[in-house]
């Protein structure tokens, strides 16, 4: 397998490019805009092509080159059913399978960061988006954020895969790149928590501000990160 | 096995954790002082021993954790006996195996960044220091550094690697995280040179400022990031 982990210093945010082999087909999971060009060159010195691309959930952090990826090189693009975004070639829901080749994944509905996050498996890894960050959780204070949902995905999806399931995240801040999940379980700080009700407190509890390009990426990647038409 | 890369977003430095597994003997490369207790921390949580700290070769970018990992742990501390320095444990030389548990790594001497550039492979992948970096190579312009001598380690010892190799590098400023000497060898800018002599034109012709941390760094690094005692 071909598997690259891609840092966007701006945002601080990880996009993985995935194949199966080299001149095989490709998937690329929460791109960011600005890096469009990165992306195309390196799918091409490997000598992919670039089927889908997908996001987790809208990102209120940085604009999605979903659009910009689909206008380089024809790939399908993906969200969830949930964001009800109109730009998509594909609306995914729990239980779905997302395949490349001979690679597949499974979709989990993982709500609670924003009503629209999805968690995507493979056989040893899991990508998270901002459902579980490395020894974190994503914010709940925004776009349908949901702290007792973010619980539910939490103690009964993500946590309930096998302990070495490996935990590729969208964004680190702390210079982690990757974790499992029997280690967030024994030691995210936010994951010790007593109760469901606990876990609502402490995530209602947080003083954030929001992010600074918010007012921009949040309308921008329902439209797939393209500038709206005239 | 465990394998983490760590970034340490100030200097843009990587480095590496290794362990064969949970509880085992850890090996780390290239740590940053500033990092000692982010690793400290992440081997106590996964349970691991670090019995090993290694640098690649004296940096000038930022100031080791040799020495602060040292007291905190009691590992071993190693460094290449090309770079004469007093403080290690060990001495390395090209040839010489790095060892934890059942994890090996041989060491391959690769100047040309600095007189003291190591590199260690590992059966499916490289830690190559600063000699290659992603479509790039150490700046030769310091250091005892000699680009006729990084040629040599380039295409005399590294892109002999079998093409599937996983090259991990020290450093990467652009996002990337990982390439494949297969990689390397067709897309990397300053690899596509005609002879020996053009990579020596080329590299000479940069024209860099020195590292800011440089005064300060590379004397501390010669005493393992400890300072000097009075």
């Amino acid at each position: 397998m071909i598997f690259r982990q891609l840092f966007d210093h701006q945002s601080s945010t990880f996009s993985y490019l995935l194949a199966e082999r080299i001149g095989g087909e490709a998937m690329i999971i929460d791109p960011v805009l600005e890096n469009t060009e990165q992306y195309v060159r390196l799918i091409e010195e490997l000598d992919l092509k670039l089927v889908l691309a997908v996001d987790t959930h809208i990102h209120a952090d940085h604009v999605t080159a979903l659009g910009s990826l689909r206008q380089r090189t024809e790939c399908a693009t993906a969200m969830g059913a949930m964001t009800r975004s109109e730009c998509v070639s594909v609306q995914f829901n729990e239980g779905d399978k997302l395949r490349i080749d001979q690679l597949s994944m499974d979709v989990l509905y993982t709500p609670g960061h924003t009503s629209d996050s999805y968690s995507f498996r493979m056989a040893d890894r899991v990508f998270t988006g901002d459902t579980m960050l490395i020894r974190g959780t994503g914010r709940t204070d925004f776009q349908n954020g949901d702290p007792a949902a973010q619980y539910d995905s939490l103690f009964g999806k993500l946590l309930k895969l096998p302990d070495a399931t490996l935990v590729y995240p969208a964004h680190d801040y702390n210079g982690m790149t990757v974790s499992t999940i029997g280690e967030e379980k024994r030691h995210s700080p936010r994951l010790q928590v007593a109760d469901k009700q606990a876990y609502v407190d402490l995530m209602n509890g947080l003083v954030l501000e929001d992010p600074k390009l918010m007012d921009v990426a949040v309308p921008s990647n329902r439209r797939c990160g393209l500038k709206a038409v005239a």
